[in-house]
């Protein structure tokens, strides 16, 4: 199964409901720090609503050791930016995909950005009005994506 | 294209968030009364952020209002809800498909539900601690899915 990996999540709100999408998938949610929050705080409770404390949740101090303790293979990270070369409707997602995401703000780091340039994917989108999608709109769409075949 | 239909949508933020779905897809949202919140509240231009006077949104008084004004075809409604017997990864969505998604609390109204049972779909989930999916999360979830002809 996939999972979703989210680099320096700022918004509580977001988070929570992302929590929900992986409880609903069954799917393990990958958090790196640091937060722009507290999981302790009410906001993540309110917007995971009951759910948050069956998130199959792991947590990281940095992408380092992300790297170092799940040891992703090079073709099963997905990182998800406006600027990704290929459609996220391309690839058959392997097995075991990371699909990544970074902060609200400002997206992934972009050392993270230059050094798995090959791994980055797009959302497209139709309108040069909108910079980027709600952050857990655009990671459920693209699980859905990514366990299609799984699910269909 | 597809249109996002919200009957008697109930969370400011939800609605905000699927605005900016639609904007960036070039879409309309259609929004069918009651609402939860009103249009002018805060909440939704701070869940929308500055995208929300861009978005290309009718209003109706009722469904019936909604039907008799824009006459859609049968087989162009799309409603969607947990027990739908059919999955959203199955339709070839035509051009101009109404994704119709019912309120956060209690999904559409049963009346629409029974006269409509043909055209309800669901978004698979696989675990049973979730009855549902954010609103707006399964929104752009299902769009994608509904234009991936057209975007991918």
């Amino acid at each position: 199964m996939p999972k979703i990996v989210l680099v320096a999540p700022e918004i509580p709100f977001n988070t929570g409901a992302i929590g929900r999408t992986c409880v609903a998938l069954d799917i393990e949610l990958i958090l790196i720090k640091p937060y722009g929050f507290s999981l302790d705080e009410k906001s993540v409770a309110r917007a995971g609503t009951r759910y948050w404390p069956h998130v199959q949740l792991s947590e990281y101090d940095s992408w380092d050791h992300f790297i170092a303790n799940e040891k992703p293979a090079h073709d099963e990270l997905f990182l998800f930016e406006e600027d990704g070369e290929t459609s996220f409707y391309t690839p058959d997602y392997p097995e075991n995909a990371y699909l990544v995401f970074g902060c609200e703000s400002a997206g992934l780091p972009s050392d993270l950005r230059c050094a798995l340039k090959d791994r980055l994917f797009h959302v497209p989108m139709r309108s040069g009005v909108v910079k980027s999608l709600n952050l857990a709109n655009v990671a459920t769409a693209v699980v859905y994506q990514a366990m299609r075949a799984k699910l269909a």
